[in-house]
């Protein structure tokens, strides 16, 4: 059976929020899912999910620090993420404060892992970025990235 | 005297607003402002100017293509752009939706042109961003874009 | 039957090579491939094709406006590209010329399109880079690119 | 009198060299110059600095979690580094592997500073690049830049 983990990084509780929609959603497809601060996640947490879903506050454009961490600590494994399924999400102060670009930096993360990414043709494009505390509009965005990659996993698997 | 171009693509008239906006911030500062349509942006236009100011609706992720060709075919020019200064803003449909991407993709072409540009600790950190029609927050914002850019001009005159 | 596209443009036919190199490995993956020109290439071809692999040169930082446009108009079809794969590669007059974020920009456009991307954990991370003329080292990785995509489509036909 | 730091962080020594040649170059147009490792730079160093200019190795398409986390914590002094000049340069294990993701990441950080940055419209368009061990081209890439962040840090004096 299918397994996806959702990391985050998370101090004001809004990046929490999001993963726990995003999580929510994913097990209401069928798929057994791992909820996990950054600072819990394993290396071979990495190995075993089929699908990894990754989400920061936005901290100068950029994922946070421990967020990079985890990811260049997981050379260590280089070559064995290939093909698994990515997704990331991001919360921030304001419109236009780096959002985009930390959710993007995210994604070349996972592609240069091999990992298989795939956007959103309505809503947050990229993934769902939240304004401060998360609303309405970014649950159901959250909602939508869970569904995604859960189906996406289901149907790679 | 210092001169600084605001060239803008829009079809809804919402990146237009933003470019009045920014230029007329620019006017209060005492320097030359020329406002004028990407499509009646010459290549000697970017000659000119001492600061370079391009807005565009976000398309895909990026500038429009309009905006792309006005590059594209300033390579005429290549090397002569250098040092002048540049900032760029962009209007898109919603939150996460392409609006950083396109703002920075700008600011690249203007850096492999060689160019200056400036970042904002305060607010929409690469450049202004809209969603949807220009608020008081967004016009907030291009005013301290316009501020920014003549400040920088004036200082490296 | 699956089919992906391989859709190019090329002046010095260098980025001609690439996408010759790209479809050759489709085909020899049994999958049926069509090789067109960005200029050739219609709205109606993205709709067709089940995988996108999109070529360009590097123009400042980004794809040619004639790539660029291509996607703008693409808006016709806004939502109905989701699930499709996609593909990028980039040719270059020099190293650190802006081939990185040229394919990451491609990529871009495919993800606010709903597509699915995959980077590689070898080699040309987010696509096939070229220096200049296509050497050996460019020519495997273009075929890794079209023995990627083609694989990936058929596991999600 | 101005004084520009060089913070790089280095684990093969390619980075370092890198760091080397800029900082060399700084010293030759007459403005001090502090070489530093990252884990050696201090908060109260970027305040101090006049220009700050920060080499990476390539992990994942970015800078390595140590220059992240030294962003993460300079917010410490947000809006202190307003209008300082910027500058980046990054080593990769090969051509297209995430050197220029990296580059422009570490100027995203300083953008969102409120720093000034400049590219090159000659060789490395964002900023130097090596690809393992530092050659010629790159000596000559970082030298350009030392010479290019000095000059501007002077006429911004």
């Amino acid at each position: 059976m299918s397994k996806i983990g959702v990391s985050y990084y998370s101090r004001s509780g809004n990046t929490q929020k999001m993963a726990e929609f995003v999580s929510q959603r994913v097990k209401e497809e069928g798929v057994e899912v791992e909820l996990k601060r950054i600072e819990d996640t394993t290396l071979e947490d990495l190995l075993a999910w089929d699908g990894i879903i990754v989400g920061s506050p936005t901290y100068y454009g950029g994922a946070a620090a421990p967020v990079k961490d985890l990811f260049d600590r997981s050379v260590k494994y280089h070559g064995r993420l290939e093909g698994k399924v990515g997704g990331a999400f991001a919360s921030s102060a304001n419109i236009g404060g780096g959002n985009e670009t930390t959710i993007v930096s995210i994604l070349q993360m996972m592609l240069i892992h091999g990992m298989i990414v795939q956007g959103s043709s309505q809503g947050d494009h990229y993934g769902p970025v939240s304004i401060e505390k998360p609303d309405e509009r970014v649950r159901v965005q959250c909602k939508a990235l869970g569904k995604k990659i859960a189906r996406l996993v289901k149907k790679l698997a």
